[in-house]
């Protein structure tokens, strides 16, 4: 038979031809830099650097550069409110620990990761190499990367 | 002319009939309920219910119900860290104000309200409507709001 020429009918709908294209957005292509606090440092210390980096979440890593837990500004927040000295309390009392952490991989599915931030009601994921020794964190999966995701969806269009 | 009936080529790429089906979701569709207080109440009374309620933002308002400044968690974790009594400071000390405020309608596309929070760096917009005297809050836009409708316009395909 000849090859048919020009345009045709995919067979698609609107909708599979945006699922098609939603499916190309890799965790790689949208994630942001992570920042990791060691897990002995103090509440007050982890406060200072969630300003300084201006960031919503903080991985923590142990001192082989393992991830161990996460801390959100929320549970920062309800830390301040306790009436303990911030500087006395290491951030490992208060973060969240395995096995609650989830996580992400750089070639998942940006739909799969945005998936998972609505599932378990988090602002960010930290993207992370499966090491034999535990897990490396190597980037910071985030709402506003998604966010991002979705207004430059439109913006390619031009 | 007989109008043509059957599918035919409609001149419009993926990118296109992607960006129309972006452009009918509608911010009215997408948002929250509002969760406001008062502009007389305390820092700790604001942190208490943004845990009760479990939001990331408060509006708050003035005796006519009418907005008069924003809260994000950043702005209460930094009121925290202070050496203030939180029950003596008044929210609206530490609020964002106008016409720093930045706001949308329930009419406006979904993509210029994520487009806001992105070129603002802010978590969410309240959803106003005009008075004459100023703005009532009948609704809460946030980055959560975006990812939900990111992982849904692929679920509407099946």
């Amino acid at each position: 038979a000849r090859p048919r020429v020009g345009y045709f009918y995919t067979g698609k709908t609107g909708f599979e031809l945006l699922s098609d294209q939603l499916k190309k957005l890799i965790v790689r292509h949208h994630h942001s830099v992570p920042v990791v606090v060691n897990d002995q440092v103090s509440v007050y210390d982890a406060i200072t650097t969630m300003f300084l980096e201006d960031v919503g979440t903080l991985f923590v890593v142990n001192d082989h550069s393992l991830l161990v837990g996460v801390l959100s500004r929320k549970d920062l927040l309800r830390a301040s409110m306790g009436n303990q000295d911030l500087s006395d309390v290491p951030v490992h009392i208060i973060m969240t620990r395995n096995p609650k952490i989830k996580v992400c991989e750089k070639d998942d599915l940006l739909l799969d990761a945005a998936n998972k931030l609505i599932e378990n009601q988090i602002d960010a994921l930290p993207v992370v190499i499966e090491r034999e020794d535990g897990l490396e964190v190597v980037g910071r999966l985030t709402k506003t990367n998604i966010t991002k995701a979705f207004v430059e969806l439109v913006k390619e269009d031009v």
